[in-house]
């Protein structure tokens, strides 16, 4: 059988990675596929440079437009990233009934929803595992191998660089700006690291997970994304004594009242799996109600980690894109007519565990109207520990580990706490789970 | 549509999970397959018990052979485990046209080529997630999710009776004998326990993981399986004071000369996330060229998590039994015609690291005896201590760990150690993987 031809849209990172596994790997994946991959053409803004990494049987096409129009391409990749021109030529090619791979979860956690539609309609597949955690094959373990399972949650460590900067901080003890800046240096960190480091990116790949696990619209704007640039390292070394690691967790949940979605920086017990993540290594830890906790693990970004599945996904599409569109894997994961419109939980309304640091006067009774503030507010102390004061200071720490409660208790307590004239500081407020 | 019609062979911890499951979720599980999965009989020896468990609904046969030749079964679901039966109800219903889903590892690392060269000749599935790692979806995994990589390695833990023997070993300091019968108590291991602590079953699975990440035969024969039920509780502890934790781990890897295909009691250092893996659960690594290291965790065992595997494979057979057979995905991942005859390396060729635990005299010299035995067979130290004597006692161990080494020289060396006249006992020697 001829090999099925593809379009690159984007020659960078990925693009680069797709093209040289593409190559390297051709024959294994023919022996698995039953047909070859073949790359007729790739669109990019620097035609020489591209020209010399793929030689002379490629196409390199300046025009992306005219690169998605081209008959003689089943597939277009689009790994170019940003928004509005990659929407526009992937909601053209689906037009053109082409298939779609696509590493863009910023794409998907803005468009999703209308781009799935657009597939759905013209009976083409829009395949996006390179969107989520990298190489790992969550999206493909969640809509095909737990799809015996009602998904209860889905707790991930989706962001590499934030992964990274907290492993250095912790093992280091540097504060954040010091060793953003050697992620930078390190390539680990982008020049404007802000979607990263803010929670962003991680906030996008959740909204994607979040949606194949229960059968919701893909809904970004639902999610609450707090990230790690306000962490301070001595709450990581805190954390630590107390037999937590902090991680940057995006959080799922689908409970009685609706779902959660949430990423934030959240004390995870040592002993998990998960917080034993280390450096840029992504991990997703899923809870299903007939399989219980699974957990995928594996690089979350770069080029040939990245290119593992977006081939993956063309190799799907070769076999699957004859199939009758019934028969193939529902783009979220549930048949379209099935997608429910669960509610979304507000962040008042969730309900997790909490680590409160509170800079106090070195006082008698300070801990007794903390104590006070939280028992009225119905928030139960689950440990509590007052540092000693340094040598000729007045003023001390408070460390607070509580049980379950409602954030919007947390949140008046500790407006009422930071009212006490014996708190020296605003309270530092971190999520804890137990995941498990 | 109708619900499709599946029969059960086989109502035990797994039918019953698999039929639990099905009722419990047949909503979410419509909303994803886009049609219904009906259990419309089951066989099982013990008609009354079943007909308690199932209603009237579903018909309870007593004969097996009845079930799998009933024209309204699409789909017949071996559960019942064991070889020779199985394996010709099997190959029964593949005759007719059935598609078949397994949790039988010992059937299909046994009889696997045959049973996968009838289904392609009659062209039906014979779908298998459940045989290996319980509810991990390692099979969709391996297959497709990593179908861009040559695959180097894969190294699990994929008996969860053992390594929750080990864990408790370990924790405990408990000999083997003392922990397999609490673990009998506990019903995590069988009254006839061997295939578990002798690394069979391990194997068995080990074998069917071989096969789909190199393209493979199936073949039980060449691996070399050695089991836990010889370790000592004491190297379980002297590998956790040099930062290693014992394992019962499958391994396969592919090298230059061929394929390495081993089950044995292996040394992982303490830091790697499969070092972590504790009790009863599995996890299973995968090296790939392109994606690097992946890692795949949950229950290995158990009702509901096989079920959950199970109905994976039965979502999957709903959704491409109506595809043309060359468009789905190959049973052992490479195309029938794409199999190569590897050759297999014997265990005497394979190269890996080892500790050594050696009982000595406390005499001067021996060290130096020993050492020199290690350097003339190319075997080049890593670390290496000797105990302190107890009171009163004139005999000690010493430990020594190697940088990798060939098994046939480091054989051939601990047979002359142990003609040494200082040397007390046969040397304890377990192997070491790094994992990375």
């Amino acid at each position: 059988m001829n090999p099925i031809k593809i379009g690159l849209l984007g020659l960078g990172t990925v693009g680069r990675g797709t093209f040289d596994v593409l190559r390297r790997n051709q024959e294994e994946i023919r022996r698995r596929a039953g047909r070859g991959i073949e790359v007729a053409a790739v669109a990019v803004r620097d035609v020489v440079k591209a020209r010399a990494i793929v030689g002379s049987q490629v196409e390199v096409m300046s025009r992306p437009e005219a690169l998605v129009c081209r008959p003689d391409i089943d597939i277009v990749v689009e790994v170019m990233g940003g928004l509005d021109l990659a929407r526009r030529l992937v909601l053209e090619a689906i037009a053109r009934g082409k298939h779609v791979v696509t590493a863009n979860k910023a794409l998907l956690a803005m468009h999703g929803n209308e781009i799935f539609a657009a597939a759905h309609q013209q009976g083409v597949m829009v395949a996006f595992e390179a969107a989520v955690a990298g190489g790992i094959p969550i999206i493909k373990a969640l809509r095909e191998g737990l799809s015996a399972n009602r998904i209860e949650w889905i707790a991930g460590i989706i962001n590499g660089t934030s992964n990274f900067i907290l492993s250095q901080m912790r093992d280091q003890g540097l504060p954040f700006a010091q060793v953003l800046a050697q992620a930078q240096a390190l390539g680990y960190a982008e020049a404007d690291p802000t979607f990263d480091i803010e929670g962003v990116d991680a906030a996008h790949k959740l909204t994607l997970l979040s949606s194949i696990a229960f059968g919701v619209p893909i809904t970004f704007a639902a999610a609450h994304v707090e990230g790690i640039s306000g962490l301070a390292s001595e709450d990581l070394a805190y954390a630590e004594q107390l037999g937590y690691r902090i991680k940057l967790l995006g959080i799922t949940k689908r409970k009685a009242q609706g779902v959660e979605l949430r990423v934030h920086p959240t004390l995870v017990p040592k002993q998990r799996l998960l917080a034993n993540v280390e450096g840029a290594m992504n991990a997703v830890l899923v809870k299903g109600d007939a399989v219980g906790l699974t957990l995928y693990y594996g690089a979350g970004a770069g080029a040939e980690p990245t290119a593992s599945a977006v081939i993956a996904d063309l190799v799907d599409v070769v076999r699957t894109h004859t199939a009758d569109p019934e028969h193939r894997v529902p783009h979220l994961a549930f048949q379209p007519d099935a997608i429910e419109n669960l509610p979304w939980l507000s962040m008042d309304d969730t309900v997790t565990a909490y680590y409160f640091r509170i800079r106090v006067a070195d006082q008698p009774g300070v801990l007794a109207d903390i104590a006070h503030i939280l028992a009225q507010g119905n928030i139960s102390i689950n440990a509590m520990s007052q540092r000693e004061p340094a040598q000729g200071q007045n003023q001390t720490d408070i460390i607070i580990l509580t049980h379950a409660a409602v954030e919007r208790d947390v949140r008046m307590a500790i407006e009422r706490i930071e009212q006490l004239p014996t708190v020296l500081s605003p309270v530092i407020r971190l999520r804890q789970e137990d995941l498990n």
